[in-house]
């Protein structure tokens, strides 16, 4: 349980941390959010996070309320009094508040909520030696998931769906039948030593994760290939992946009833979660 | 502004009416609502809205916080502190507080928060003597629209884009160029003397005011047609109409560049506001 919260330029304990019920993020999912990894006490890809968050505020017409280097300042604030040494950060923006109406209010600040998460490392670890096991569903999402907004109802649905079979997570399946995604991750298969995810459009979120391990697949000279599939794909791939910034890179072990390769995470895993880290760029706090 | 709000069992001042940061509904979406109309000190519609926010409580896997019966006592506690003659109430229902996970939290008590708003009754005469103007848009939601869920911004971004054009209300185009709805009304045209709105499935919201204005106009004996319909419809409409709890049956006079009738509203208006209001179940306070 988190500590500390900084919510609209104050400190609060976690259970005073509390936003007006006329927030737009709490009536109308009117916001956007960012989920930073923190490694060893270190911020990963802080600058690819705060871009991607500037890009999902301006498709969305709002703007940061505080600047950059006010808000790296809060986030080392919430890192280091809630002690978090590997963890996330999460981090909201809302329109704010105003009476409820769909439009846009005017002269209103956004709101700016900062949540910290002590996740022992063991606990990754852990999922990394066994795996997970993902189910599929129809993606029921609307059309812009390319921005990190809170309108996550579906994606909600879908986890639930997966928790609901014994899954760690859900595989979003589109109208052509198509994997799309992860309800929060992006999804990889690995076939004839190329290593496939879904190119970047308005029907995914272009992850961290995913144009990190990307970065590290192009100095280490892996094979990869940015393109659709479907399960007939996944039945066909040796291994198979999630990508997420709290998930790093993760094994899939079985997708519905299809056992990937020997049902245990494959020999490449380790390499593709290496190919991650060591591109990976970390900020001190 | 509304000056006492309901919010988790206690009665408190608008400015003080806050919920917590990891209110799913803050989150996530993850909650429904309902808009209830208040004509003349009583509640339009009160079991039909009930029984719709029981259905999309049910789709969700949530149930109501309290009996209906306290939920209708707090509402009319509402109505009366907030001394609203002619307005609305608006009920919102989330799945309540928990650290964030997308999957369901258990045991956790859903929020309910209940705010009143008064309208004067000039307020929507006006807008009716005038009509309304209509932009139109593709319809980005997400495919659970019959849910009434605060997954709102697509919605939200649509309303803005209406408004941008100096338009009131946006009509959201699929991907067959049908027109599915409003971005917070059902939509209807009039042609050969039939008014003609878009049949009930997971694509529209299943409006209370549009079902109580088909049940007036069957008692009149007015024609009706549940049916798509398209651009090139509305162009040879003679008039059309939106509805909604809090715009009743409002007249449409322009959709995008295109004059509907004579640019003002039509002959039929009064009969089909007047259809609804005879069919309006009014419930005492």
């Amino acid at each position: 349980m988190s500590r500390v919260v900084f919510v609209n330029g104050e400190y609060l304990p976690y259970e005073k941390s509390k936003v007006h019920i006329e927030d737009r993020g709490y009536q109308f999912a009117d916001g956007v959010y960012e989920v930073f990894a923190v490694i060893d006490n270190k911020l990963a890809d802080y600058d690819a996070h705060m871009n991607r968050l500037s890009r999902s505020l301006n498709e969305l017409n709002m703007k940061l309320p505080y600047s950059r280097k006010s808000i790296f300042f809060h986030i080392s604030n919430i890192v280091k009094q809630n002690l978090i040494s590997n963890g996330l950060i999460y981090l909201q923006i809302s329109r704010g508040v105003a009476p409820r109406d769909f439009k846009f209010p005017e002269n209103v600040k956004s709101s700016l909520v900062i949540i910290g998460k002590n996740i022992p490392l063991e606990q990754y670890i852990n999922s990394f030696e066994k795996g997970i096991r993902v189910s599929t569903t129809k993606d029921l999402r609307w059309k812009r998931v390319d921005i990190k907004s809170l309108n996550l109802l579906a994606p909600v649905l879908a986890k639930q769906s997966a928790y609901e079979k014994n899954c760690q997570e859900s595989w979003l399946i589109d109208e052509d039948n198509f994997i799309t995604e992860g309800s929060s991750s992006n999804a990889w298969i690995y076939i004839d030593e190329t290593l496939i995810t879904r190119p970047v459009s308005n029907s995914i979120l272009n992850g961290i994760t995913r144009s990190t391990l990307i970065r590290g697949l192009k100095k280490r000279k892996i094979k990869y290939k940015e393109a659709k599939f479907n399960l007939n794909d996944v039945k066909k791939s040796s291994e198979a992946f999630i990508t997420s910034a709290t998930q790093h890179v993760m094994p899939v072990i079985k997708v519905d009833s299809i056992k990937i390769g020997k049902g245990v995470p494959g020999p490449k895993a380790l390499d593709f979660r290496a190919a991650y880290m060591e591109s990976l760029k970390l900020t001190d706090l």
